[in-house]
């Protein structure tokens, strides 16, 4: 790694997910150098998960072949599901029965001591990573929202990430949208995340008849293995005109366009960085989007808030999760 | 002025309202030693309400028995009414049409050459005050409301007044509790202040068939001139257990409640104070607003929070508009 040491050192950036881990080593300017991923082991204890993140830690850091130095690495930021414990960082992924209060910080600082670990929710790395280096750039006051199986999302106000008391600021996913709508997971009702989340957007518009795949044969690229019943299948049905699948993302860039007046409303932010799969449905979802935000955000501070995609892709949880460590006087609170 | 010239001057500190003006010198210990009050002349142009304030200032600093010397104030705060440009300081309080980008900042600052003189909204003042020496004392992560005419309120994260790009911030007024409710005043739909401000609910109830007074005669103390169809007088016939009186209230709270949980998740506080005219309706607003709060807070860390009354009445402004100068490093933001 002469390149990294020649720049001061490389930062080890981790991002923990329920399909996948994801690591990679960036450069003391930002600059994501060398990813590797890995599939979450499928139902794996928490040895078993640990150890398959060691493995890929492996390739990065040690006697690999264009792997770092474990002195070159200034430091360790890991973007991680939720729930957690902030900023210990025991995590309990929602979708990783595994772990639960799973020590994740202490067991990677021992493996690096020395050098700061820090653990933060995997959609506030996201936001961080839009407004570093994003379509959130340039901004002092921004949500970075993920809209994918669930809704989360981080909040930047005077140009500073807001961690709130227990790390979970941004999380607009429970922001409620319609009081007498759907139950949510999360045990209330009408929440955005309840209505907006891939999976429930497909239950839904099955409910209303939507079969998947009818379109999908002369669908493009991405989207031709679209096949079952999910968010996927039915952004691209969506863009292929089926008319329960664009009233699906109607109904989902409406909930977002609520949440985000009600947001714009209360935390007086300029922008909002939309990332996640859904958001790769464009115009379909997005128009609706604008359609509710602009029918709700009326107070004139609110009507200057903008909406853009977010810029940065997959790649976006591992540059917010170095940002913790890189850029830590506007991204890591706790002293 | 002795007393305070022994203990390093007095800050002024200023509240502007529709109904009326208010002063105070406040000692640098956070003491509010004497107030004064003028009503705000009705229909008064922009010099007419400067003329005002002026004579209202007269007589705390100055030459008058009992007022402080120039010499002694080492600070200005002011809360006001909105919208405003901030942090410059130019109001055009909303109740108050003579004053339209009126430089009431400018204008003190002239009076009061050498010191700080900082403004910021009026709600915002009030849960800085709630913060500082009220109920939300000692939580580094707190949301302050006013539930009254308007609905507004202040956001304290991380221990620190929260601005927002335009000084807004905390503003829950316009979250959307109903995207299909009544129309509000800003022009948007279904947002907590068009269900939850007292002229509104009023309407609303004698839209039901509610007519004032009718248990008057028999409310207590404070309520006793009840009559007119204002929230007053709804929340003095709901104590008396009219069944119209008392479903407002539990609308109120049911949609002060949503806002909450909404407000809660999004920015992860643990306790909200609730002040203004309509939370001295008590339990009836109380009870419905808790119970909305936990069907709609489900969330793990959203679970955690408090509701509680405001603890320092109508002098709750003074007291953070002089916060704005006595503890600049959490409530100041400005650079």
């Amino acid at each position: 790694m002469a390149d990294s040491a020649g720049t001061g050192g490389v930062v080890l950036a981790v991002d923990i997910g329920g399909t996948k881990f994801a690591a990679g080593l960036v450069s003391q300017d930002g600059t994501l150098m060398r990813v590797r991923r890995v599939a979450t082991p499928p139902g794996g204890d928490a040895e078993t998960l640990w150890k398959a993140l060691e493995g890929l830690l492996d390739g990065l850091v040690g006697a690999s072949a264009g792997a770092a130095r474990p002195d070159e690495v200034t430091g360790v930021g890991v973007g991680s599901g939720g729930p957690m414990f902030w900023p210990s960082g025991e995590v309990s992924p929602l979708n990783m029965p595994g772990w639960r209060a799973f020590p994740l910080r202490d067991r990677i600082a021992a493996r690096f001591p020395g050098v700061p670990v820090r653990v933060h929710n995997d959609a506030i790395c996201v936001a961080i990573a839009e407004h570093w280096q994003g379509s959130g750039r340039g901004s002092e006051n921004m949500l970075g929202m993920v809209v994918s199986t669930g809704v989360g999302g981080g909040l930047i106000l005077g140009g500073r990430l807001i961690d709130g008391g227990t790390g979970n600021a941004g999380h607009i996913g429970h922001v409620v949208v319609d009081p007498v709508g759907p139950p949510c997971r999360c045990g209330g009702r009408g929440c955005l995340e309840a209505i907006a989340r891939g999976p429930g957007l497909a239950e839904w518009a099955v409910a209303q008849g939507w079969r998947p795949g009818a379109h999908a044969q002369t669908g493009e690229g991405l989207y031709k293995e679209a096949a079952a019943a999910n968010a996927r299948a039915l952004a691209a049905d969506a863009k292929e005109g089926d008319p329960i699948a664009m009233a699906a993302m109607t109904r989902a860039g409406r909930a977002v366009g609520i949440a985000v007046a009600s947001a714009a409303s209360l935390c007086d932010f300029e922008v909002v960085t939309i990332g996640g799969g859904l958001s790769q449905a464009g115009p379909l979802l997005f128009g609706p989007l604008e359609e509710a935000l602009r029918e709700h955000a009326r107070i004139e501070f609110a009507t200057r808030v903008r909406v853009v995609p977010a810029a940065l892709g997959q790649e976006a949880g591992l540059i917010g999760a170095a940002a913790l460590i890189l850029a830590a006087d506007r991204y890591w609170g706790p002293r």
